[in-house]
């Protein structure tokens, strides 16, 4: 079963019928303080357009076109109209949202196409080349940095949009190693489902879960809120089958190897800019027996990133570490707090501890721990809390775990609420080794904080640290400021750039999990060397010869 | 301090003055043993040559070449004496020491340099492609596949051989993200006495430890004999430097990324034939607190993988498993038998333990655990045990640990020993995913005693399973024969090359961790696919376009 996206929102995040659950009296109070922060009361933005009438320029699949697109694909498979078009048209990050809720698109696919098995791609990318035709394999569609962005590139005559979505079969599982392999187009609930018959799971949540697919994650290089205890996607594939106009590249599926360079990183990361990702063999797990989510309260941002840096060189089973900082703790307070609410017990527990000295800077942990026998789960929940409060942690018990596991996919879905209220929300994350971290987070949240002041006339901006290693951690930030009336789409990209350089020159690197896409690329050489990018040159130049896939990512 | 090569066997294994530990009765017990399995008795071989007489070909670096040198490396640094060249004209493979134990060297280095800086390596790179030299690195000099064979292509005018060990300093300790920045020219001792200094250890332990590089390592995608804790050095490296022909290659120092494809894997088993590796940032850790390795004797291999696949998957803090099949089981227990000895208690134990059932087909397991915390390794450990004896093990204690332990680097020194006295000794591994191991261990032990049979009328061959992962493992495979008197060379290749086939028929890899080198070169577009080489093609043209680096290796 494909991805219905009836259901989900074409211009904002997620499926229509949910939203971010603030009761009217909690938004007001939200927009009262963004108001209060930004020095002036926000201004609700025009209303976001509907799909009915959306723009899109007229397309260049002519009828020719179509009749040769025919031969490779069932007539049904093949999608012109301007809903399919504009459907697949973007991305989801900031500056998508906004232009697609102006309703005028600049870009679109001239097609859209969805290949039901790996031949059919393999034919397709065949008369691509033949055609003088560009690819833009198209997933979930989730990408937050223009990783699916319809870019034609002169000398190409039409843009087709891959949708892979049709291709989502459990192809087989292997109970004695432990893996299962999947067709690529497969989405999280729909690949958690296949895997669960088996009482299995991958462990792979990023913030797009629902909605992204398996060949999206690899071809981004994904990482899930749980990677502290699964590893990122690239820790959990053990080979894939990626279809390239040069041919296909198949890995073998084993454990390890030392046969020279790993192949399969030519797969992982490939942004859709060297083939399509068909299928892929996972390492998957045990649905596991026991998993809790506990929270500390630190005093500050720097006291929680001591006691988060031990944890993670410390061994002991820990699925997810989130640690916020003060201006991030604050807000998720804030969002939490019910005004309506006569007496409010962790509003009460709160001002205790302000009490008890933890105010102003305090930052909030929540960390995940799992074990398969609870007499020895209980013993390292122990340990890990004695770290805490070596770091004079407060420990908040179980609560605001539940109520994180509760919201662990819902947090896009505030930035269309706030878009509506006069609000942008833009997030962007790096990761830094340990010695950086403090300095770096500090550098970037200033830089975010300064370049909204500037070209927004106003903004906060804050962070928290996720996914954890024994050398370094990615730090994710955000940032909310006013978005311009007249062009809010470039008023972006000068925060963006602001931003992106702080994290450079910080020492970060362009994504930790994200991905490069189109908002990367231009700083992807100055991360990769002169000598790095005539390497990925050679290596798109071996695989896709003429330049079908994915035009302007990555290279 | 780099390697002092003159306290190194030169046509053997390891130290001059160390040897494999047997007493005279041992080893007539061993080659009356190794006789009767053969059918015939052993003969040994001519005395193998000094290192004086060493017949060498002339030496192609004429004094327009060296002069050409000396210009970008000090004199003291050229070296072309027949010794230099002879020590560095093949690495430690068993047709390496066949050829080298006869005296006559068909090829070898034209010269040898000894860089003392990177700016050295990068003139004398750019050297090398001005006057059409070819370039070997050399570190250790321990590759077991052929991987510093010095073979001069057409169109090249003589071969340097790169010896990289005076490159051998820490250059940074970061303690905040628990990393160091080394040399890659350090050898495995020295390694581990910088990094003691601050506490800290690597954790790799590959059995050539004692006298392979950092470089070396991360050329092969080695792997450790703790690489069930500590990962394979492709799990330990944060960021790398390489100096190629084309420019030079820095990966960014940061714990993970999500920038397009992973260039450390254009690093990662490079083996010589995409640059020089200069520098390596690798992941360090606290020397452990306590370690302990168990023995545990299964009725069968079958048994015992069942629970070591159980161990690899169960989370637990497991540093290393290794488990020997029947054959091997038997020979590691011949060898710790001591004939001389009146009441030998361990053989005492064995014999009872063959009354209760362990016999024939007996499966010996060892694994190490690793803890910071007593009482939680000591659950550990009864959790560990408790696997085992699911499968119905007998549990053997710390004894067996701690004779591996003691002579876990070793077991190379054997191979010597019995080509004195008329045996011959083969090593080859791989990795199988579960599904695929018990049935690919069968087939390529069949494989090689069936090869040796036809090729070397006789022979016995065994395994053991080590370098576990919750997908698979690595299958290690040991094949013993008589040498032949006229051709052993061309005779070892014909079994060589039956064992290979068996491999990949079975599902496996070229190699799990000691690389391609100009052994497995030959079945490398197998296990890569077309597209694959093509890629691999791409990446050697960009970083080394006249083919300077390593030929014949990789491509």
């Amino acid at each position: 079963m494909s991805i219905d996206r009836d259901r989900l929102r074409w211009n904002g995040w997620g499926y229509r019928d949910r939203a971010f659950r603030l009761s009217p009296e909690q938004l007001s109070a939200l927009v009262a303080s963004l108001g209060a922060r930004f020095g002036r009361p926000l201004v609700p933005g025009a209303p976001a357009a509907g799909l009915d009438g959306v723009q899109v320029p007229a397309s260049r699949a002519n009828s020719a076109l179509l009749d040769r697109l025919s031969d490779v694909l069932a007539a049904r498979d093949i999608r012109t109209s301007p809903r399919e078009r504009a459907l697949h048209a973007a991305g989801k990050s900031l500056p998508d949202l906004l232009r697609l809720r102006s309703g005028r698109l600049e870009r679109a696919p001239d097609a859209v196409v969805y290949p039901r098995d790996p031949a059919s791609v393999q034919r397709l990318l065949a008369l691509a080349a033949e055609l003088e035709l560009a690819i833009v394999p198209f997933g979930g569609g989730t990408s937050v940095v223009g990783g699916v962005e319809p870019l034609l590139p002169e000398g190409k005559r039409a843009l087709i949009a891959l949708d892979t979505t049709e291709l989502d079969r459990l192809l087989g599982f292997d109970r004695a190693s432990s893996t299962a392999t999947l067709q690529a187009g497969i989405d999280g609930p729909a690949l958690e489902a296949a895997l669960g018959e088996h009482g299995h799971t991958l462990g792979h949540f990023p913030q797009s879960f629902e909605h992204s697919t398996l060949g999206g994650w690899i071809a981004t290089r994904s990482s899930g809120q749980q990677s502290d205890g699964y590893g990122g996607i690239d820790d959990m594939l053990v080979s894939a089958r990626m279809l390239c106009p040069g041919g296909e590249l198949q890995t073998l599926t084993v454990p390890r190897h030392a046969s020279g360079p790993d192949l399969r990183e030519l797969i992982l990361g490939s942004e859709g800019a060297l083939g399509v990702i068909v299928e892929a063999t996972l390492r998957v797990r045990p649905a596991p027996a026991h998993h809790a989510v506990h929270g500390a309260l630190f005093r500050d941002f720097a006291a929680g990133v001591d006691a988060v840096r031990e944890l993670a060189g410390s061994g002991l089973p820990l699925t997810m570490m989130r640690l916020s900082d003060g201006e991030e703790t604050e807000l998720s307070l804030l969002l939490r707090r019910d005004p309506a609410r006569r007496f409010d017990p962790s509003a009460a527990f709160l001002s205790a501890a302000r009490g008890l000295g933890y105010a102003g800077e305090r930052s909030l942990l929540l960390f995940g721990i799992e074990s398969e026998d609870p007499k020895l789960g209980a013993m390292q929940l122990l340990r890990a809390q004695a770290i805490c409060l070596r770091q004079r942690a407060l420990p908040l018990g179980s609560a605001p775990g539940r109520s994180w596991q509760k919201e662990r996919f819902a947090t896009p879905y505030l930035r269309d609420l706030l878009l509506d209220q006069g609000a942008a929300i833009d997030t962007l994350e790096t990761a830094f080794e340990w010695k950086d971290l403090l300095s770096g987070h500090a550098r970037v949240v200033a830089a975010l904080r300064d370049a909204a002041s500037e070209h927004a006339g106003a903004g906060i901006a804050m962070g928290h640290l996720s996914h954890s290693y024994p050398d370094g951690a990615c730090v994710y930030f955000i940032v909310i400021y006013p978005p311009a009336q007249d062009d809010p789409v470039e008023q972006w990209r000068r925060i963006k750039r602001v931003a992106t350089e702080a994290i450079m020159d910080a020492g970060g690197t362009l994504s930790h999990h994200h991905g490069v896409g189109t908002d990367h690329q231009p700083w992807l050489a100055r991360e990769k060397g002169p000598l790095g990018m005539q390497a990925l040159r050679a290596i798109k130049a071996a695989l896709d010869p003429s330049g079908v896939m994915n035009p302007g990512k990555l290279l």
